[in-house]
């Protein structure tokens, strides 16, 4: 399921090009889309998805609990013997649960293991939302549900799963909302203008205290760095840092500062809540000062 | 040369009273205090510091030289089978040079010998002035000058440990201008008052990539804290953070804020180039927002 | 009534000479006076002040009511025929009641026979705590009360002229919480330092758009004012306007900016809401940006 | 001249076509447009520009010199007596020449007056790029330029006349550089969002203590206006004061404030000197505090 495919063709496509193109939308449970073939054509890529999810939800409970039932552990033994989905490898690696240093993975192998006892089907997270951190808190946190509320939450984390795999996968001319977007500005207020040329660096933190940069860019004449840092997915929830390199540039414009410079790598950590959300993030500033602000 | 002394009682002693208290202001070199000694009264400590300076200066160059060859080494064999005077090894220890890991104790090592070879004299520096980074950078730079610059730079310093240990060991209604200052400042513009109970923690940087705390304190009901971070003495020459604990301090007062909090911890990281200057670095912020400057 | 007094000197008199100094701080009420001198030593000048109210709050409602019908109309009669009592005319030229323009005059003519056709008194405010336009919103404020609680409010505000009568008349080691503060402050972030010698004006601003300059002052090598702007009264509840001339002050410095100058004249207008609070009102500014907050 | 022409009809014009387009772009001389018709077709409207440009430009001083005169004076007789031509009237009341009091009236009579008996020519100025105190300001000084450098800069204003007028009459897929823009952007940091429904008003400054509001809005969800305050022309040189009502605009969100509000009414103050340049002024603000800056 590497292959993009159109709404036009998927409302043209027989009951097997239908089911070839949709069928691992849920996760080994190819009857979602089987069920909701009949109700071709689909208006939107929406109508698709909500005519899916409608599928699914209107099962019995027994066909719920096997969708979820059919998900493999995060960072479990599917994941290290290779035999995920090809799309589930994809979202594990996002989240960097293909990169767990010993501890972590220890972490997940007693987490995975006492949420299963709890509820009797795995964990399920739609990882692209998250990082590394935000995950051990869903675990933490969802491990206090009770029985009903956590099976509601699991098929409403296999819906964003579902929801992200069409938006990869089907071109449409309208877009589910499952994009987020964090971006940035440099302004200087010693010379009045954009800052033109500040390096800029995205770092992803986690509470072990790694950081890992996500993206970097360079800030062009309108102070803006020419894409978002991130956009087209997600933001996963989590801390980051944005690193700009302010003090190289007003070194470079012959700003005369001391040495060493009062600022010269400027950091700003701030966290993302909300996935879906947008995170304009400017910095303000001169040799001597700045300011940041959650912008739009 | 543990005990402090007044200029009083200094104007009054005998030579020999005189010698006991002063004689170590000039590493090993008891003949800048005794060529002093009759140039009693001192008026202020400012009058007794030039003199002993003045006595260096106009001594030929043979003896300077000698004073220079008095210093020990920095982080050097003397250090290391404790033999420095009680001076020297709190001033070493002030840098951290007690500390030093292998890769930097060979760094130290390498420099001293280069510039003993280069110059003819230990390397001196006013290391309550520095950190370890700013004390490598001295290093680099200074082994580019030469010999004349360099012989005045040493005596420079030599001058700059002397007026601090004037500072420390003699009472007076004067003082030499030998402290700086840094200090912090938390203002709430969420409620337009000052932030009370803010904890801060000053951090000194490292290019190893290493830091550690130098001050903690938590802001009064004025928004600062109730002493300066450091006061009573030079500021190191180096790099800090100062990190604000922001998003606990909102939330204990019951503002609404996302989970996780954008902002949390905030980090600012500035560098001091002037050791007796003032550096106030408030924070002006809200939970969405803030703003810093070197301010007064 | 216009010489001070001291506290020990009050402790000290005999019961004309009590009388004699205190006899006006109840508005043509010396009984008030009469009443606290047999309480006689007063501690502190709070213990006076709380004497002399405990006096007048334990009095029956006809000798309080008396007290009410003892002051002038605000810009009334006794105003304008000048048989108001020193202090009387004092307070009312603070508010610049002195100083009501026809429209002005005719509003406060209409207010105060509303309010004494409402309540049978005359309509008190203690003057020196507020400007013209804040009179205006207490007359209509206040006659929507119901009679009782405007009885309470009128011998409150009484309370408040006899303390700022008691702190301009006696000299105490204590003071009464009776001033409050208005300060600035001047950041250059261009240059990373106090901004010294720029020009600042107050203005008392007024709904009708009329300004008055009500202080000026030039800050100094600290980006302070020398002495507050207000201080040791009460700040006129009110909106101001403070002034700062950045861009000549740049312009000293050869700071390049264009023609004509992005930032010039900065104007920060606030209001005073609280007449005894510190308004600490700062800019911190470059050519091309500024911020301000209520700083303390 | 009102209507609007596209460069391809211009360019399949004959010459008595042409010349009533393009007769009027250089005042009463229509031989400017004759002398571009030869060069047909044109790639753009700048290649149109530049044409007509460089026909004046290579006519003889006589010719230029005609030209010159055949304009007429700010705020003369002929704008008395209601004989400009359309666009002349149009121009000159966009900057107010039409509204002057009578001071101003005699200082435009006695500055014409001086500078005809200087130069020869009436004083040209493309009054659309400026205010009224702005061609004041060009008055005094250009009244101090040497006789060939004002023939210089009386040419090019006659150029930027041009160019205003090409741009308004002659459709093209290109635009020449004769746009500037001035837009505002309000943040709310006290909810870490964009302010929406703040009221805005422009108000154009003058040294006369009047301003005259030029623009009006409110912001929308991203809290930015819906249109640039000014866009599709120059922005006027001089001096502007936004007016943002914050107050109203935290007091409808329920946000509690002190009575009067600290901050309500908040003005900011600046100069626009280049008037195709881009001139973004933010405001980013809490109920306590704000700040501004040039953007981009």
């Amino acid at each position: 399921m590497s292959e993009t495919i159109s709404l036009d063709q998927l409302n043209a496509a027989d009951a097997a090009g239908f089911l070839a193109a949709l069928g691992g939308i849920y996760e080994h449970s190819p009857w979602v889309a089987e069920a909701a073939f009949a109700h071709r054509p689909f208006a939107s890529l929406k109508d698709l998805h909500e005519t899916m999810r409608a599928a699914l939800l209107s099962a019995d409970d027994a066909a719920k609990r096997a969708v979820l039932n059919a998900h493999p552990d995060l960072a479990g033994k599917a994941a290290r013997t290779g035999t995920l989905t090809a799309d589930s490898t994809r979202e594990q690696s996002s989240a960097g649960l293909d990169r767990l240093n010993e501890r972590e993975f220890d972490a997940f192998h007693r987490l995975n293991g006492a949420y299963r006892d709890r509820f009797g089907f795995p964990f399920i997270v739609c990882v692209r939302r998250h990082t590394k951190d935000s995950i051990f808190a869903q675990f933490e946190q969802r491990l206090k549900n009770d029985i009903a509320t956590e099976f509601e939450t699991a098929l409403d984390e296999v819906g964003r799963i579902a929801a992200l795999r069409l938006d990869r996968h089907v071109d449409a001319s309208d877009r589910l909302p499952v994009h987020g977007r964090l971006s940035t500005h440099v302004l200087d207020t010693y010379h009045g203008r954009p800052a033109q040329g500040v390096a800029v660096e995205l770092h992803e933190l986690s509470s072990s205290g790694e950081g890992r940069v996500v993206a970097t860019a360079t800030t062009n004449a309108d102070g803006r760095t020419d894409a978002p840092l991130i956009a087209g997915r997600p933001v996963p929830i989590g801390r980051y840092a944005l690193r700009f390199a302010l003090g190289d540039y007003f070194a470079a414009l012959g700003v005369a500062m001391t040495e060493p410079r009062f600022l010269d790598v400027v950091p700003i950590e701030f966290a993302v809540a909300d996935a879906e959300g947008g995170y304009h993030v400017p910095l303000v500033a001169t040799p001597w000062s700045y300011s940041t602000y959650r912008g739009s």
